[in-house]
């Protein structure tokens, strides 16, 4: 049996997939767990970052941030509309192949970044600033958009990020 | 730094997975693909089978029913209110590794099972009989639950099967 087909990535596509991840706040992350032999799959709170690279805030405690410390390869799935009712099947939703970077949790682009989290999510300040927690960039490398049923496009490292201010 | 610490699983966490799984209707499944060398993710059907365990409708041309019959061992994330509004991370949530198994599309097995998902979701009438679709079972090796900020509860294969009819 053939495998699904791809379509060709046009500009709404494309305006989709940045649209999708500009106004991401959860995600789905999913880091193999080598000592397991198993995906490890948890929800995450993420943001866009400046240039549209999905940034997440993550806790040093966590299970998966010490996988990540270990296996920066790992994938994020963003849906359009995690909270709307009706056919989760029909709804938006893209699988982002990342690699995971940690980042300095000091410095003036630090202190930008966190000033934009808080703005976007406010209730993230009772645990932001707790040392264990840090900003992590999630580089995407290339991912799988589908954009209802039957509309599947891939897409390129260069599709992701978002020119736009 | 010390990892996150698990709590005793106790009755109520116990019966919590066990609702869960006796109440999905759409989850999160990770699949490695091992040409790509990054986990694939994506949204998929599942709903639990007569013993608890949760059995997915799945077409063969989806990227994901292809890995997963070369790489049967997956993740399974499910979420108890993935339509509720407000903080996704204070949801109760928990990840499965599974073990994927496809069912023979024929038989009386197949035809209850068949009918059971049906009177769950009436809208996948459109697709459950087409040729392309068939049955999974994801046999739970094991699992974490997040059942709220700080309480997470390690879950051993037993601990998922539900013995009530």
């Amino acid at each position: 049996m053939k495998p699904i087909p791809f379509r060709d990535l046009d500009q709404r596509a494309r305006r989709l997939a940045q649209d999708m991840i500009a106004s991401v706040r959860y995600a789905v992350l999913s880091v193999y767990d080598t000592a397991q032999d198993y995906p490890h799959l948890s929800r995450i709170a993420v943001q866009a970052d400046m240039d549209g690279v999905p940034v997440a805030l993550l806790s040093e405690i966590a299970t998966h941030t010490r996988l990540l410390n270990t296996t920066p390869r790992a994938a994020l799935l963003i849906e359009a509309e995690p909270e709307a009712k009706g056919d989760a099947m029909a709804q938006a939703r893209m699988t982002l192949q990342v690699i995971a970077r940690r980042l300095p949790a000091e410095g003036p682009e630090h202190a930008a970044r966190l000033a934009r989290w808080l703005a976007n999510s406010p209730k993230a300040r009772a645990y932001a600033e707790l040392a264990d927690f840090h900003f992590w960039r999630l580089e995407p490398q290339g991912g799988l958009l589908n954009a209802g049923f039957g509309q599947n496009y891939l897409l390129q490292a260069t599709d992701i990020k978002n020119p736009r201010p």
